[in-house]
């Protein structure tokens, strides 16, 4: 489990509101009531029923959310009025006072741990309770899950992707549904494996470090040299004098222009003022984004600037691309970063970082790594462009000790009835095999010794297989309404970006 | 603008967190703070730069959000000590102390009014004030109007493809990005022109009207008639002694089974009796879903309580349709309801309801309209599938008076510079006829007087138009830090769903 690890500084947002769910969840309430069944003991498993993305899993993540939510469910009086009113007016009125009086307190939840590779209709969780209270939990548990797995298995294909040396920076708050859309985004694409994240609160509130540059209004909002001026830098090292650094990039623009045989009347003085003075605000921070006009504005500036930089004594840290071809310019850039610095003697320009920010995807991630050592993702990540829901969905298995299946003529949409166990066989390298689903009175799978079960829509045909190693897979989380302390991870869960590579080859 | 009028009960929910922007705003604003340069009168523009859907407009939302946004603006001393964790150390002091004290008394913004049509590159928002204020608020704003307007339009594209009688409901909780993502979803979905929302927080939040009936867990939790026993019910006028529900239901299926030549054998008791004990705790509000084990089963069960209800004076309301072809078995199921009304005398079968809520998109809305009464709508609404972002961007007009562009090889990403006025122009009947951007300190058009103007995109060759009426499109809804009350509608501005038809003639 990687999130309670890495997130040091988890603050405690605000509250899952109780009423957040579907207006039926209170009408088959009232019916379970009704019928004097609503303290029935009852089962339901929350599984999706195809992994996303056409691919071969997903991660399971919003678990903390889910025990959060269960230990603060409570209807306040004015919520319970609330409903009085939106319920038919032939409700009876102690099933009001009913509402009034619920919690969590006889609700326990097993489930698999968060970060974990999981699997088309394995149960990430298991819900059970007083028939009435589990069943009003259905949506606002689907909510908590279905968005933050999917984002995450996103985050974890983006990583896939990308090799384990790329680093990763997540920057979809602007394209997130609102607030707390960016903030499960941000969170579960750092659990995913991703490296960074742009987005502020989410570093306030969940301590995953930060990263962000200028953009381009900055840029445009410098016209000339006088903007920036007055400007002055102490060297890096020592106590020398500060340097006019307007005057410094003007002299070091012309030795930049000569070196590469570029014509100095391509560069907007306004971009190269924009780069004095934030090179004068952050002269260890420098990373300006270079294509506010063109690349060879940029790129001319960026060098005079940089090349300023390294004769205090400082060390630029890189570009950033925003638009076009990222790939066929980051090559360009290498090489008049070479250029420069055998031209100069500057071997910090070798070390320079290229972060590549335009409309990055999955697909076009594989292509960048060579030449570029960051990406920011927005669109792609956070609004899952390639599926944007994952369909969790969240079945009743048993009631009242009985068995209970949803059989209909699509088989893709029956359930597997009755209560059960949930391990997961690894073999001899500590590799997943296979995760097996049994009756829950039945005696576990033994290490070693050989078992026949069937495979998922193959029902047919039994196989055999001999675990070296059992894991069971689903930890009691919250019991009879108390969450309980994180436990530890199990083999197969992700805890590293490389991990993810390994429980992807399953 | 629908929402304010329509939303009788708002209620405040969580702020949004000032931290809720990107790292690179904070760089940003330093950078101007260092240069002297953040107290300059700055002004953005925030505005798509192309009709989301490949369609011919937007819906403008989200700008309730954005002025409570900016009403709350202040960093804490906790979230200022932060801060200054996340910037590189060498930040000067003085600038956390800067932090401490902003606020948004010197912002102000226009915007056109929440719910208007909106076009490709018209500004939807001009926010004004300090340089480095108006800079900070970029990512927050952007967050906040972005997928409240993609799914705003999203609704008005299936109100429009519904035609204005089908009832729509929003059902997308489980789908959306979490709590808030869901209930941005419900908002304005309801602004775009759909009827009702499932999401009971939305209810409660903002006066939506809401709607809900049972689901498959209910019905899978009932496995025998024993278990809806006993189940009496008094007839609905009168004072007449309670009937025993079950066995009349027994009685009623016999009836059924012969009138519609149906074998008895293809009723699943477990689904006659949640159909009894919904109809026992609802009797007037009677709309189960019949499908949870196959077609056959669930309409004569439906058939059998309804006309059971009928026969104690009760008007059951309908069917809900959850899989499968929904055309073709709306089809169907009319006509079982009609051989009912006419062989039973019962003609509250013909003005039942069929509802259908699996998978419907705006593609397969229209041939729904002819059979089916209401419709919910989940993952095709709330993540925008055909387009699951809208690309707001915020860009830098002008700063100390001074007009500011970006001018880039790629003409689709320059921006207009200058601070401008707004106008919509409308044709005699009132229709609006083009969306009109002029210099701020032109004088703004005239009605009955020609005016000649340029395209956006086909700069060479300019047009004339004579209004008939002139709109000023954007209000002053912020100003100098307070929040001003809402203003009333102007002509193309949606106010029922019939009007979205004509704004989208544009």
């Amino acid at each position: 489990m990687a999130a309670p690890e890495r997130a040091a500084r988890v603050r405690v947002p605000d509250r899952v509101p109780s009423l957040l769910t579907d207006l039926y969840q209170f009408t088959m309430a009232y019916g379970y009531w009704s019928a004097r069944r609503h303290e029935e003991p009852a089962a339901f498993e929350l599984f999706f029923r195809s992994n996303p993305f056409q691919g071969g899993f997903a991660l399971f993540c919003g678990l903390r959310e889910c025990t959060r939510f269960l230990g603060g469910f409570r209807l306040s009086e004015e919520e319970v009025r609330y409903l009085r009113s939106a319920l038919p007016p032939d409700t009876h009125p102690d099933f009001f006072s009913y509402l009034r009086r619920l919690d969590c307190s006889g609700v326990t939840v097993r489930a698999v741990p968060e970060g974990s590779a999981a699997f088309a209709r394995v149960p990430l969780m298991e819900v059970s309770g007083p028939l009435a209270v589990v069943q009003l939990l259905e949506s606002s548990l689907l909510c908590l899950v279905n968005y933050a797995s999917l984002v995450c298995t996103n985050a974890a294909r983006f990583r896939l992707a990308a090799g384990p040396k790329l680093q990763l920076l997540e920057m979809g708050l602007r394209r997130a549904q609102g607030p707390d859309g960016s903030l499960t985004a941000s969170l579960c694409a750092y659990i995913g494996g991703f490296n960074l994240t742009t987005n502020v609160q989410a570093g306030y509130l969940f301590g995953i470090p930060l990263a962000g540059t200028i953009g381009h209004s900055y840029i445009t909002s410098f016209s000339s040299l006088e903007e920036a001026e007055p400007c002055r830098l102490p060297p890096a090292a020592g106590p020398g004098p500060p340097v006019d650094l307007v005057s410094l990039s003007r002299a070091s623009l012309s030795r930049v222009c000569h070196l590469l045989a570029e014509d100095r009347a391509k560069v907007r003085e306004g971009e190269l003022a924009a780069f004095v003075s934030y090179a004068a605000a952050y002269p260890s921070n420098f990373l300006p984004v270079i294509d506010s006009y063109s690349m060879a504005s940029g790129l001319l500036s960026f060098c005079a600037v940089a090349l300023s930089l390294c004769e205090l004594g400082y060390k630029p840290r890189g570009v950033r691309l925003d638009s076009g071809d990222l790939c066929r310019q980051s090559v360009e850039v290498r090489r008049v970063f070479r250029t420069c610095a055998e031209g100069f003697g500057k071997p910090d320009f070798l070390s320079l970082s290229i972060v590549g920010t335009n409309n990055i995807s999955e697909c076009n991630l594989e292509e960048l790594s060579e030449t570029i050592d960051a990406v920011g993702v927005g669109t792609h990540l956070v609004t899952c462009t390639l599926q944007p829901s994952l369909g969790c969905v969240y079945k009743l298995v048993e009631v009242a000790g009985r068995p209970t299946m949803k059989v209909t003529e699509d088989p893709e949409k029956s359930t597997m009835p009755g209560r059960k166990g949930l391990y997961r066989l690894l073999d001899a390298r500590g590799h997943p095999a296979l995760d097996l689903l049994c009756v829950r009175d039945e005696p576990p799978p033994r290490e070693g010794v050989e078992l026949r079960c069937h495979l998922l829509g193959q029902e047919r045909n039994p196989i055999s297989v001999t675990p070296a190693h059992v894991v069971s897979l689903w930890r009691d989380v919250f019991v009879q309404g108390q969450p309980r302390p994180s436990l530890p991870t199990v083999p197969g869960t992700i805890t590293t970006p490389d991990s993810v590579a390994s429980a992807a080859q399953l």
